[in-house]
């Protein structure tokens, strides 16, 4: 073990913030904290890369480690997985989702906490690798019911506390910053923290110690050599880990599909300095996600070295403009930024507007300027218009309509891949490569994707020589259970999405989204009618009221002919002396479901309702 | 006239059709029809191409011709254009447009035909470009109504033909058919029909010669040097015409942001051809567009050349594969179709399987094979899977899901692009550049698509030398008049979306899809009570009923207090003697709204119904 701690050391040399005591949280310490080290040594394998010869067996039981995952596989977003080693578990990311085209009126989808509340005595906190909505979304709605310390980096914490502020949360909750190169103690693990590239400052990656072994999960990562602002991902402490030995690797999927290597951000920097050239006298206007703080410092820069003032719009931007200026995230130099409110107190040259809306989200900034609905802004012939951003899967014709607005409008719009004036935020093949031959771990678990991005990374490992019996694919409520030449599924864990609506969260399930698809695509026929309660005679009615179907004072006729029906049969029913409300409202259904269907190929939701009097 | 004429009988003995007689249409004459072309001269312009000098006026009145758009502009679909010269018109395409996510419930869109049918007596006839349902599908609407004789190649008079019989409108139709190199007479104008690549054989380019100069309406188009069957678009035709002058160019915009050239149908060929090495002993099987003639005749012949059979599956692939063999455009050898109940008499290794979905549709065959829905195949890791399509914009998340299900299934799955399993039918930018170049209008009319193509092949036709004042990005509905030295957009016309759903053309508005919008997104609750009609005094209820809003039976509080809500205002109406109910009604909406939306920030449809006793 003293060879072994002796290694750690000289690796952390390389850290400035070495033997700095912290202050943040009682369970964090920095990594190479010798009482720590040897009071809980881990397991230490030798023989784990890739074509390598397996592990000689040992007599002695070993202890495993447990991953439950309760999203973020076969989806984009929800990132939440509980680790378990001897009784202590913790959390890594507590994300949430946006809902799909299928989940009608739905706001956000979070994981079910099922699983976390029952074992929330073992939990002993969550780890957050970044700021993104995909990884702390969901944290307000588990902190609601549940406390737990959050650990995580000083930008990750800024925006998880503004979250928590606006759900009343903040003062109840445990907010620990940590840094790269910290090491959270979370019971028998011991979390360590690695600088990576992403499209957020401040992600890391994750080292679990444990006394089953060590498992390295990326977190969402890129590997960017010059990056826009902070340090290269710490590949150094990858390749050191790999060389110590790492049980299982965990690695961002989001980008398998591509070969290659993700372009830089300096890219980008390069893309904006053209383009500032060739928008000449206009105003410029830059669409991108609210969260890309190192984009949003690039324009800051580039306004400064171009003379223009820079203002923000749309909520989220200027949370994130505020939160990442606070934090020390982004440098703003005096005078640069202006109240959007002061935009036309300038010629045109002299601005430019860093706006939400990149994915042509409907209420967003830049969709209101497009449709001229922005209370402030109005585009045209003077606007330079660069979206800074890919659609998102899904989005595609969103964001097309929102450019053939503008277009119309006849704002100049720069938003092909062309003008590179966006990279992404996750690894592609050759990077994931890289990561892959550094870590070299015994098991691998692709995550952060849907199955297509997590089949790939799996092909992608077995052509560097893992075998595919050492991958798990998994799906969210599956558990696996690692230890030192073995890995084994358990039984899945209850998992799924909860809807939040408005207010309510969890109040809207399959039947309610299922009745919402069949009212959106064909519309409902109402049919009431009171009737008398001994004898079943008809009082009033029946009254034929349609929403979502036709045109009414168009379609008379069908609207007559579907009382009509009504009314025989509950004549015919009146007559025979059958007062089953149930039964009546069945027939009255079917009858009226068939006449519709055969005048109009149309099956609209048919709601009979019986007033007793 | 005769060194013009003797120019065309020279380019005539190209074709080998040239002076065949033909029997289908009596306004139909071969190009070359000297008794025609000399009797209806068109007006000669020699000054019409990109930098040179405009033309010298003459003292004469010139004849103009108009161009109205009823669709294809500002969109992808609902191709139709109306052309008028000295009070002659004709129709060139009759398109529908597939509904966008806006149009919750609608199966097609068509045009608005009320300029048709108010012009139905000038026009001479309808001219089909090729048999996409974006330029066939609306024709047995209008024909419902109007009789017009069709004019279009064999594939397209077939699948036309096929088309109005499901409408049971062939008996009435006057379909004619024609090839490239004839000449249609449309009253003053004789449009000449010009061979052209695209993604189904037969397609044709026009061009229009009338009285104020030859119009060249490109239609959907690409260059292809190695198509999979057929010949090469006639680009010395394009050359001629533009030789002897062009007054305006309307060319596909579809692909003008694409740099480059479209990739030949020949590149394909290769693919499969690897990719049929590489599927081993699996079964193989390969969504493409049923329209796709070639492709899937590729896939014949790949089939046939590994011994492997094919099989059809889904209504429309097996309907196209019927007219195209009918109509020789496919060549099928003996014994290599078999019927898909058949394929479970073969080994995996002996089958190749075509089938439409290749777009995600969530009815068609391969999403029904993916969700294990499909009554006859069963798919799992003995199947490898070959997408041959790209999404259309908005079927990105459906294409996905629809892999991803595949996957999970365990089959193999080639999507990629990088497999090159796909190319498209329309023009990139090089292409677009040499039919400008070629045809040298004077002016030009970028087509099909939306704002953004629109813009892009503008930009394109200005980058080769035209005047942006020479350019007309139109909209649907827009006039606009050309003869030589001038274009002046006219007043619109009646323009517009008409939505089928079901049996019902155009009864359904924008009102209902509001309300199916508002339905589907937010639900609905029904408070429905019976009043005494000369008191007002409640008789029965208030009875509370949703749909889509919460699960009831977890929400009963909320429904709870909407029946208190309502039941307080009917007996504060019924103290005042107050029994206008639509005040009555429109109380209850008011209060209950604000209620709800105080509790749950969601804005169901709220409907009350009061019955008269």
């Amino acid at each position: 073990m003293n060879n072994d701690n002796e290694k750690r050391s000289v690796a952390g040399r390389r850290n400035n913030n070495f033997y700095s005591t912290n202050s943040n949280g009682n369970n964090v310490n920095r990594f190479y904290n010798k009482t720590r080290t040897t009071k809980r040594p881990y397991y230490q394998r030798r023989n784990t890369g890739y074509n390598r010869k397996p592990p000689v067996r040992k007599e002695v039981v070993k202890p495993s480690i447990k991953v439950a995952f309760l999203g973020g596989l076969n989806e984009i977003g929800k990132n939440i997985t509980l680790f378990e080693c001897m009784g202590d578990m913790f959390i890594l990311d507590c994300g949430m989702a946006f809902p799909d085209g299928e989940m009608l009126g739905i706001d956000l989808v979070l994981p079910d906490f099922t699983y976390v509340r029952e074992n929330v005595d073992k939990i002993k906190g969550i780890i957050i690798t970044h700021g993104h909505e995909d990884h702390i979304g969901s944290l307000p709605y588990l902190l609601k019911d549940v406390s737990l310390p959050v650990y995580g980096t000083p930008l990750s914490m800024g925006l998880v506390g503004n979250k928590l502020k606006e759900h009343n949360l903040l003062s109840s909750a445990q907010l620990n910053v940590v840094r790269a190169g910290d090491v959270i103690k979370m019971g028998c693990m011991n979390v360590e923290l690695i600088h990576v590239n992403h499209s957020i400052p401040d992600s890391v990656a994750v080292a679990i110690h444990s006394p089953a072994g060590t498992i390295v999960h990326t977190g969402d990562f890129k590997i960017d050599f010059t990056p826009a602002t902070g340090d290269v991902i710490d590949l150094t402490r990858f390749a050191e880990l790999g060389k110590e030995g790492v049980l299982a690797l965990m690695a961002d999927s989001t980008n398998a599909e591509r070969p290659g290597f993700t372009k830089t951000e300096a890219k980008v920097r390069e893309s904006f300095e053209h383009l500032f050239i060739r928008a000449k006298n206009k105003r410029i206007i830059i669409a991108t996600f609210a969260s890309n703080v190192n984009r949003i410092q690039q324009i800051l820069d580039c306004a400064k070295a171009n003379g223009r003032k820079v203002a923000f719009s749309g909520r989220s931007m200027l949370n994130y403009v505020q939160v990442a200026t606070e934090l020390g995230y982004m440098e703003v130099s005096d005078g640069t930024v202006i109240d959007i409110d002061s935009i036309n107190e300038y010629l045109p040259e002299q601005i430019v507007l860093v706006t939400t809306g990149s994915q042509g989200e409907p209420m967003s900034a830049l969709s209101r300027m497009a449709y001229s609905e922005h209370r402030k802004v109005a585009v045209g012939t003077g606007d330079f218009i660069i979206i800074s951003a890919n659609p998102i899967p899904g989005n595609e014709k969103m964001v097309g309509n929102v450019i053939d607005e503008l277009l119309k409008l006849g704002c100049e719009v720069v938003y092909e891949s062309m003008y590179e004036v966006h990279v992404s935020g996750h690894a592609c093949q050759e990077e994931l490569k890289v990561i892959h031959n550094l870590v070299r771990p015994e098991f691998f678990i692709p995550v952060h994707g849907e199955q297509k991005h997590l089949k790939k990374h799996a092909d992608l490992a077995e052509s560097l020589g893992m075998k595919r019996d050492n991958i798990f694919i998994g799906d969210v409520g599956n558990v696996v259970e690692l230890k030192q030449g073995g890995m084994k599924r358990l039984g899945d864990v209850i998992s799924g999405k909860v809807f939040v609506d408005g207010l309510g969260v969890g109040d809207v399930g399959s039947i309610v989204l299922r009745d919402r698809k069949h009212l959106g695509q064909d519309g409902l026929i109402i049919i009431v009618a009171a009737l008398d309660i001994a004898e079943g005679y008809i009082i009033s009615g029946p009254d034929v009221i349609s929403r979502g179907f036709v045109y009414v004072r168009e379609s008379e006729e069908i609207i007559y002919e579907v009382r009509r029906i009504a009314m025989e049969i509950l004549q015919e029913f009146a007559l025979k002396n059958i007062h089953e409300w149930n039964v009546i409202k069945n027939k009255i259904k079917e009858e009226v479901s068939k006449h519709i269907f055969n005048k109009t190929r149309r099956t609209p939701m048919i709601l009979p309702i019986i007033m007793e009097v």
